[in-house]
Order: structure tokens, then sequence, then C-alpha cells
């Protein structure tokens, strides 16, 4: 509790463009963020009151950073889980878990868990060696001739084995891959060979068919309340997330139910504290989970002004125990576009933003301080309207000119 | 510049709430703000990564705080305008500019000057003595008699003069007064004389026969750019601001545009850059200028949600010179209402924010991280809906909750 105030202190592990405009939304709450940045030019060091330096990695800083707060969260998912196990049996409240952080920080344990509680997941194995990936392709050709898709053209089951068939596959490094980072298409035996040459702890999934990704945000409290946010397309470049669809285009309500329910159960099935966010993979006849995040995430950077409480607010409430807020859209149609570093040169980001602001004065901005960098995601727009092509169009088109000038 | 960004550095004189505000905005446009601040525990000292400690009378202090800034403002109207003078003269872009500010720090410049433009103004003059104040309520018994509203009974030009003619009249300090403070309402001669041996500079106005209060926003760029919010109504217990009603109900299309002209022409004529809230008087058939506010002001809070572009970031917008934002209301009615200090004693504000998210989850916090003081503003609340009427009813429930506890 903050003497002066009266109100809790939140600490956030990383200094990221989250922990940015989580102190957005603490500020609101009366609140002070308090930061835990490696360093003091990170995007949230850079705005906030109460920045200490350290790193995740270092339990004596950890605790230190603790010490005082009502309860401590994360930017991002590497810190180790027994340096979290050891803060909680210290007293220490932290969201999420160790025991629940695992499943965001490790694909192997997220796919073995996501089995056992029979949520939908693509075939996967953890393999060490590039055999491995070649008997795994085997079996998702197998797989693919008993159960062909109802779109696909039904195989012949008496073809000649095919050394291709079942590739390629999607390889994953068990741990630390983000924004398309320690994800592979392999489309041969050579590729896998090659790759598990690395030394990377892999787990390989088969390629789902999908026709889009969605996401499904929900919010959980230690009281066990859940608030689902609706589901949204998420629009992929590269691996990279370019932009986000609320809600999600042409998704049927049973559909939108399911994936909501689906990020529900799971919450309470993995014990989420704070946000969770589940990418989906949308087939032609189901839903696939692809990914878990357990904090404030890309998909739900269109709520700050898209909900009617922003993810960063909803996720400070539920680690804070309180009650959570109303999820409902702001407009019928809101479109989040990311807005990549351009190339180096040209024109400078504050005379892009004099540009944006004069060609389109409803566009809401958000910049994370950032150095720019080709390909780093340096900030995003957001855009509110009716209608979801021409939002949509805003929204990109917003985001093309703080990336690349004119 | 900051280097590390390549975005601008706003300096605001004041650490109050209002640059709280201020830099929640400014963190969405990649900036942080620079704050001064008498205290290290005020209320934007709290949450601002670059915080000054000092006066706003100290020219030094000022003058080093102007050190790479692109532009200062001010969170409050008290910065001396020799100091402001002599700072722009030195080469600092500091808005608004001390020519300018001068009318909205000093109420007998800000009459003479309104009254010079031909703004709507209450008959009003100033005075040093009670025998002034007599005076004028003579002369505003005599023009109530030249000049009859067209609802009040026509008066009996032959009646004896009456020694309570004209009486009350309204006494305001010349400078320094807000939220109720520095306005005296004169039932007769002895209070006048009672007021007047205080030494208090003033300056005397007729009582307006008001239905409501309006306030008018605008913001204006160094280019020219002018940006008009929606009108609202503002709604005063014991003078001091308790609710703010967007747009402002019942209000005709006609008058609506009035008063908006009225802003934006009081803003071109006086060189406001930054805001300018014109809080206005309804009467049965007019609108009478009251203040003038050039910056961030409660009659606008509302726009944090309730607008396209809040008011704190069209202030930045101001000052730094980019395009102006789209103004237009973000649902069909908005309303604010003031969280005040209550009692001392009761359930902690923290508690009370419990209560208040588990009865109404749809509801938006902003506490300013002040002491609670009875009487004293600790934060808001903005309700959006469809229905002024419910919306209405929700914010003031809302605010009673953070208020009263229970």
């Amino acid at each position: 509790m903050d003497t002066r105030t009266g109100l809790p202190v939140v600490g956030m592990v990383g200094g990221g463009q989250l922990a940015r405009m989580t102190h957005q939304a603490a500020i609101a709450l009366g609140q002070s963020l308090r930061v835990l940045s490696v360093s003091p030019g990170d995007s949230a060091a850079l705005v906030a009151a109460d920045v200490r330096i350290g790193t995740h990695t270092d339990l004596a800083a950890l605790r230190e950073f603790a010490k005082g707060c009502d309860a401590v969260t994360f930017d991002h998912e590497h810190v180790p889980t027994g340096h979290i196990a050891t803060l909680a049996a210290e007293g220490v409240k932290i969201y999420p878990g160790a025991e629940t952080i695992v499943f965001a920080q490790d694909k192997q344990r997220m796919r073995e868990r996501l089995s056992e509680l029979g949520a939908p997941v693509p075939l996967w194995r953890p393999v060490s060696t590039a055999a491995d990936i070649a008997d795994f392709a085997a079996e998702v050709a197998a797989a693919k001739t008993a159960r062909p898709s109802r779109h696909a053209a039904r195989p012949d089951r008496d073809a000649p084995r095919d050394s291709t068939a079942g590739w390629p596959v999607v390889a994953k490094a068990v741990r630390g891959g983000y924004d398309g980072r320690g994800v592979w298409r392999l489309p041969d035996l050579a590729a896998a060979e090659e790759l598990v040459a690395t030394g990377t702890p892999l787990i390989v999934e088969e390629r789902v068919p999908l026709q889009r990704e969605l996401a499904a945000l929900v919010a959980r409290s230690p009281f066990g309340q859940v608030a689902a946010y609706p589901v949204v397309e998420t629009v992929q470049r590269d691996g990279i997330c370019v932009e986000v669809l609320a809600p999600a285009p042409d998704l049927s309500e049973a559909r939108a139910l399911e994936a909501q329910q689906l990020a529900i159960d799971l919450a309470n099935a993995l014990g989420v504290v704070g946000l969770l966010a589940v990418e989906l993979f949308e087939t032609a006849d189901r839903l696939v989970v692809n990914e878990l995040a357990m904090r404030p995430h890309n998909s739900g950077h269109w709520t700050i002004e898209g909900a009617r409480t922003s993810q960063f607010e909803q996720h400070l409430r539920a680690v804070l125990d309180y009650p959570m807020g109303e999820t409902s859209l702001a407009a019928p149609a809101v479109v989040m576009a990311n807005v990549l570093g351009g190339p180096a040169g040209g024109m400078p980001i504050d005379e892009r933003l004099h540009h944006l602001f004069a060609a389109d004065p409803g566009v809401r901005v958000h910049l994370y301080g950032k150095q720019v960098r080709p390909g780093r995601k340096i900030g995003h727009v957001t855009v509110l309207g009716d209608d979801m092509a021409s939002v949509r169009a805003r929204a990109a088109r917003a985001a093309r000119r703080l990336q690349e000038g004119e």
C-alpha cells in the first residue's frame, strides 16, 4: 500500500511497452506502477516514476523489487519459475504463479497440459532427432489419411507411401520464441537435420490448414471472477501480428462463444491470475489452440479505446483482486495496426506523426518511445468506427504513414 | 527533443491532477511529460518520470526547467506573467503567452478585454470602496428598469428609489479565486463594507438570472488551427463543479454553435495557444461569459473516454503545433462526476473502489493520488451510454460511493 495515497502498489517485472501502457492504466486507478527494468532507456522506464534497474533472472533484485508491492506481475514470460515460486513462498503475491506461467513459458508443457485437458490442439510431439521429426511427419500423413478434412479431396489409401507425405511440419523452440522467432517451417528431412543440429530443444506440430487466426482474451482474479473480451481476428505477416480486428468479422456467435468458453476454461484449469490470451487457428471446421500468453497481449491493445475497460486496467484489477471491468466494445468496428520501424533514414518519426495527424485527425496513436529499428514494434494505432472495411483501411494507412513516412 | 526517442519534450509547470492526466496522454504520443512540482508528493509528481522540484514563482527554477523543452505550458494560472514574458524573450516556446494568460489570471483585465471585443458579459465594474459597490448596485437596478427581462414583471418606474434594489451583487477577487473561492454574494452594503475591509482587489458583477451553466472548450495551435468540443452543461454545487453533461442536454443547435463560435473567436482574439475553456451562463435569452481558463479544464475531463481525442492530448498537440485531433463524442451521452473527499474516517479509499467496481463494472474511474480531505477533489468518474438520465444517475451513484463509502 502506498501510504501517500492509500492505494495499492503493483510491481511489473520488465520495462517494455506492456509495462508502459500498464502504467498509464495504473495512473487512472490512483496508482503508480513500479517497474523492474533492465535499462533506464526501456520503454516503461522512460515514463514511470518508480523504476528499479535490475534483471528478471536475479533473485535478489526480484526480492528487493517486491518489497512493499501489493502484487507483482510480468511484462514478459522470462522470469524463472523457481524465482517466482521462491517469492510466492516468501509471501509475495506474484501472478500468474510459477505453476501457471510455466504453460506460457514452455511450449512442451503447454501442449502436454492442453492435451490432458482435452483442449483442441494440433498433432504434436517433443523431438530430439531428425528421425523423430521424420516419424512425426509420417504420423501426420497417416492421420490425414485416417481423418480427411471435409474440404480436402479424399486421398487414395492404396497409394505407395510417399516420403514427402506429412511434410512440411512446424517446429517450435520449447522456450523463448515470439513474434515469429523460434518457429520454423520444415519442408523436409534435410531442414530437420539442420535445425536439430543447433541443439535447440524442440517440439513439432502438424501444419494446421488454417483459414485465419483468432484470439480470445480473458482476465481472471484470485477470487475466481473471469471476464472475457470479444473474440478478435489477428492478421499476421512474416509471423508478426500486423492487425487486430475487433470483433472478428463474420464470426458466428456459436464459434465466438466456443472461443470465449475455451479461454475461460483454460484460465480456470490453469489457475491464471491476470490476463490470459489464447491464440487460435480457425480451420474450416474447428478451433485449434496455437499459443498462450499470460500478460497484456498485442491482440488486446485495441481495448485501450475500443473496449469499456482496457486490458491493462483489467490486468491490474485482476492481480489486485478488484472486481473485473466491463469488456464490451466501444464501437461496432475497432482495428489496431502495429507500427513497425521502417528502413533507416528518411523522415523523422515526429514529422511522420505531424503528417498522420493532418491526414486523419481521428486515429489514436500509441508510440512506445523506442529507437526506430527496421521491423521493431515501435507503436500501434487504433481506429474506431461503424464499418470494418473502412476502419481497417484507415488503420492500415495510418500505420504505413508512421512506418514509411509518406 | 528527447534524443532517446526522437520525440518532443513538453514541460508543464505545476504538479496537480491536470499534469497527472496530461502525462498519461503524453505517454501515448511517445513522450514523457516533464513536471515542475512544488512537492514530490504532488499528484503528477507521483507518476511522472521527469519531475523537477521547484516553485512556479521562481524565475531561476523556471529557466532551468525550460531547458531542453520543446514547449512549456501550465497546470494552473499562477505563474507571474513577467516570468513568462522573460522566458519567451529568451526563446522558450511557452504557451499560452504572457499577453494571453493574463486574461485567465486577472478578472478585471478579462472583463475589460471581453467588453472591448463585444463579447457578452454581465454588467461589471472594478471597485475599491463599499460606496463604489453601492453605486454599482444602483446602476444594476437602473439597468434592470431600462431593460427589463422578457420574463420579469415590468417594474414601476415611478416607485421611490429602493436602497435594496440592485442587490445582491456578486464580488470577485481580481486574482486567485477558483472552485467557489474568491467569489462572494453581497446582499447589502454592510456585507460590501466587510469584504472591502479585507483589502482584496475586487470587481463586482450583476447577478445573472441564469438557467444553467455551460462550457465551451476549444484548442488552438500556433499555426492557428482551432478545434471545438461539443458544448457541455456544468452542474455546480457550492461553487464547485460536481457534474458535466456532454453534450449539454436540450441545447438548441443554434445556441451550441453560438457558444462554440464565441469560444473560437475568443481563442483567436486573445491569441490562445493550447486549450481555452469558456465558462458560460445560459439565461432565458442569451449566453454570458462567466470565466476563462487556458489549460485542461474540469469541464473537459469527460473527453478522456467520451471524445475521440482527450483534452489532455489536444493540449499537447496544440502547444507542439501538431494538427488538432477529432473532437466528436464517443457515445450519445457522457457524464463526468467529480469525487470530493468525504468526511474523515470511514471506509478506506481502496475498499470504496472495490465496492464501486463490484456495483458498476462499466464506470471509468480516475483517482488523483491525493490525500483524502473533506471537499477536496480527489478524482472523477465517467460513464458513457445512450440515455442521459440513466448515465447521469450512474455517474452520480459512482461518485457518491467513492466519496461516502456505501
